[in-house]
């Protein structure tokens, strides 16, 4: 092991020591197949293995009944902005969608895209996304209300899902999948892009509710139609191998070593108050999201100048602290503390916050 | 280093031992950046270099001229059986189709499933897929001839693409993408996934013309367009970082090392005769597709009866020779040789198939 530096990337991100360095033992001979995973047919025993276990985690994780479908699909979460209204959204008919900042506008833009109605029910555009919606319009009848459960460039995140009566909701999980417990009931599909909680870039994580693939409008290409990777258990072609595996194992980690998500959830939630209540208290750094609507994944803020700013990344970086740049649409300053980051690396962050605060205050 | 079989598999399959060492020797801190790879941003500088690489060397490998884009996509070929005739096809216009086999099959079918207009210009169905076709109908002004350069199923590949008269051959060449050197001027368009000779599952490398990319069909999916792509550079979303990076080191080994496609070529053809020689010499074997229709990427054969079939896939397995079953449509059995599966490799298999003929023949 040499210099591996504490890493807040907003994704690809972080993944757990313990996983990078199982892959890597185990990288020229997985399991005494006398292959690498990445020589290993998608068909054979040992992957097929790896998908059902992977499948299994991900069903007792997020507490899934028999009526949901677990799938890893490709082409990011912007391939699933297309995939949803192509599958549930007829023609002429409403599909309500939450704003809160540029995921949801993709989102939002290629429903449109398509030509479908869309109502916006609720949006925070207005505060340049600072907060989270808490008045809703929904549209009766609508097929389904979209929304981002974490924005990684604003850095908000819902504290509470909407009551949507009834109307299922699809969300975009990407930033904050598997980050804490909740009830997902009213999910009729949740998604993911797996390079922030999940893995690396490349897999897209998919739980679909049974009665959202009787929607499914044929006939759609087999690519695009949830229907066919349901029916085919993800193997309708050769699936994303090697991401796949590192999923698992991460999956793995988070059900045996960190011990589920309501103890992810716990530490989750000190990481991100570490930084929060110190920001809070010392006024240095500002926060830019609303205090109800901050997100525990993605911490923004600003410091008193953009010179600081850069100053700030610069000579974290060079303390072993990286990818704490904002997003290049609002710039700033953002540490992505997902999953995979330790609680020793928030302290050390937080600590040398201090020390450049005290220095340039 | 632990006992590593001789690899056979049709794909995902054997990479160069050397790249394997490689990404393990460089997997907890990439070249100084204190990350793994699966853990560095992809609008990061090191990822950049290794996309940028990536292009040039297909560049390089293939003699594209400034006509041609580079792209690496996700979904593999089965999203571009989609992708192509909703960039390129007009409703109302005709594509030519070549059938060959169950990969152009679905390459047809989905076409079909968009309600294009599909000239089938030839087939070799008649033999059950055994040959490739000499004879071809070609429709005038069609947009696009689709043709699939080898089959891994039948064992068969193209020896000369056809004359098509200036109409732009589009070809799935995910399993012999750059075992040889070809012309390129008449293709509009090559895909392939990454599986047999780049790289691993979960990439699909797409090399497109740019009169092509100004044909595509406004407006379309963001996702689903090819323009899009090029616009901008393979990195709209998230691309599958991983799997680039080791497509990366496969073409550095295929340059570097073996020394371009030229010298890629002969290996092949060594390593093909060696096995079509044996069998045609010596008669307990028999190859499956015509002679001049063989594949030098999947050698498929047949044994004296199915009992005999399974024993000499158990058995070869036993002695370190892998993934030697035929495609479970078509039984029998399959060598696939790729680029990286080594001399040494199928000298190995021809040696244990001269054992095992001789014990029961």
């Amino acid at each position: 092991m040499s210099a591996r530096i504490f890493n807040f990337n907003p994704g690809p991100a972080a993944l757990p020591l313990s996983v990078l360095e199982e892959i890597q033992a185990e990288f020229l001979d997985y399991r005494g197949t006398g292959m690498s995973l990445l020589e290993i047919s998608h068909r054979s025993k040992p992957f097929t293995d790896i998908l059902n276990e992977a499948n299994g985690r991900v069903e007792r994780l997020l507490g899934l009944t028999e009526e949901y479908h677990v799938l890893f699909l490709q082409g990011g979460a912007s391939t699933q902005f297309s995939m949803i209204p192509m599958n549930f959204l007829n023609m002429g008919a409403t599909a309500d969608y939450i704003n809160t900042g540029a995921w949801s506008n993709k989102a939002i833009k290629e429903a449109l895209l398509l030509k479908r109605r869309v109502n916006i029910s609720a949006s925070s555009e207005d505060r340049n996304f600072c907060y989270i919606p808490k008045v809703f319009k929904f549209t009766p009848g609508a097929i389904y209300v979209h929304l981002t459960s974490n924005n990684t460039i604003k850095g908000t995140q819902w504290a509470d899902y909407p009551d949507t009566g009834g109307e299922p909701i699809i969300s975009d999980m990407s930033s904050d999948i598997l980050s804490r417990p909740f009830n997902i009931r009213p999910f009729g599909m949740i998604y993911a892009g797996a390079q922030k909680n999940l893995g690396p870039s490349g897999v897209t994580l998919v739980v679909i509710r049974q009665d959202m693939v009787e929607r499914v409008q044929d006939p759609l290409p087999s690519m695009l139609s949830y229907k066919t990777h349901v029916d085919k258990n993800s193997l309708y072609n050769t699936p994303p191998v090697f991401g796949i595996y590192v999923i698992g194992l991460v999956l793995k980690w988070l059900e045996e070593t960190i011990g589920g998500l309501t103890a992810m959830s716990r530490i989750n939630e000190q990481k991100a108050a570490l930084m929060y209540d110190y920001m809070d208290e010392n006024g240095f750094y500002t926060p830019t999201a609303d205090k109800d609507s901050r997100s525990l994944m993605n911490v923004t803020f600003r410091l008193p100048n953009e010179d600081l700013e850069k100053r700030f990344v610069d000579e974290a970086l060079s303390n072993g602290l990286g990818g704490l740049k904002g997003h290049r649409s609002v710039g700033g300053c953002r540490a992505s503390i997902y999953n995979a980051v330790t609680l020793e690396a928030v302290e050390t962050l937080v600590n040398f916050m201090k020390e450049f605060a005290r220095a340039n205050g």
